[in-house]
């Protein structure tokens, strides 16, 4: 059986990839980090995530992003609100936190090569995304190549692949995919600015693309939504 | 002035680069790693050489690699030893941390991005050392070539650098330049396997080529040895 190393935050699009990468037969070892986020919630739902689909192992790692910060989600900027609701903003946000995915991938290629796993999986997706540079097609090539040139495993012939079997994907295509696969998107964390019993937001980015995907996926929407639940 | 991030561990190597880095006219922020190495002494050492060269700042980061394992300088493989004498050996040493140096760039890219420093120094070398992959020229223009694809500012047209000065040098030229430069290497620890007292064990592959080093320079080893003060 062959074994891959996956990206796993407990967010929508990871646990898609989870289940992707365990359909196609792969022995999952699942890989999440605690990097200060506000959104750290994603995490205890990550664990159980992991627990239902079924994966080798999963390892948390705590890294030290806050010590560099730059980022709204480990620092003190404030997430944006309504932000995509207001115009097509090419910009990138202040939610990006400089070299996260190179740092993730550094981590997984590094446990990847121990385990002998020269596949890794990442969610990232250039369509419905919130306009970070390392969630390019382009990153993700020029990543690869370097991956193949930094290893004792590269070097000795194996070619480590990274995997996006979402990057071409909308958000309403990965729900649809993730429902076929028997993903249940009620575990699944997304926002950025969640309350401290972990209800979304529904303003940040990462909320409303997630809304809009279930929305256009014509998937009644799970989500435990803070407005919602006052509401109630 | 211009910033630089330098990779810093204390060692000969990265301690030459420092100084280069900082005769060059860079505003030097210096970063470390406490990544569960056996000489974990450097970074005593790294504290008192960046006080000595003056540097900008400096951190020093705590990095789980040893939950990742495969390395026998994180985990309980022994260093080998009078390994470079035997033979010349071109396979990759136990001694080799899978992905060490591309985390340890990620993070630096990351900081440096926080920073808006643009040049990132690395102390590698690919004559005197111990064959490792990402020691090597065409692996660091690998990463430099990912890192403007990763990063906002790479994408807004700001160009990081990786810069290599030791990497076409020999280790006595090393110990030269960095002699003109007014280094202590008195401070410097490069040893594998030092004792609790950060003593040189002498005989791992990074105390070879060090000796190796300062026989061919001409230059007193000021290292101390394990067996030296025994016999003392």
């Amino acid at each position: 059986m062959k074994k891959a190393v996956i990206l796993f935050s407990g967010g929508l699009d990871s646990t898609t990839t989870l289940a992707i990468a365990k359909a196609q037969g792969f022995q999952c070892h699942a890989i999440s980090f605690r990097y200060g986020q506000r959104h750290h919630h994603e995490i205890t739902m990550a664990r159980e995530i992991a627990g239902q689909i079924g994966v080798k192992n999963h390892i948390i790692l705590d890294i030290p992003l806050t010590e560099i910060g730059g980022s709204a989600l480990t620092g003190k900027i404030a997430v944006p609100k309504n932000r995509l609701k207001q115009k097509q903003d090419q910009t990138v946000p202040v939610t990006y936190v400089p070299a996260r995915n190179t740092i993730f991938l550094a981590y997984a290629l590094a446990w990847a090569e121990t385990l002998n796993a020269f596949d890794l999986f990442i969610g990232v997706n250039a369509l419905d995304y919130s306009g970070y540079p390392d969630c390019r097609p382009e990153y993700i090539e020029a990543f690869e190549y370097m991956a193949n040139l930094a290893t004792k495993a590269g070097v000795e012939g194996k070619n480590f692949s990274v995997r996006t079997p979402l990057i071409h994907m909308t958000k309403a295509q990965i729900i649809q995919k993730g429902m076929t696969l028997g993903v249940d998107y009620r575990l699944t964390h997304s926002c950025y600015d969640p309350d401290e019993r972990g209800r979304a937001c529904g303003h940040c980015d990462s909320c409303l693309l997630r809304k809009k995907g279930f929305r256009e996926a014509g998937v009644p929407d799970p989500t435990r939504y803070i407005e919602d639940q006052q509401a109630v």
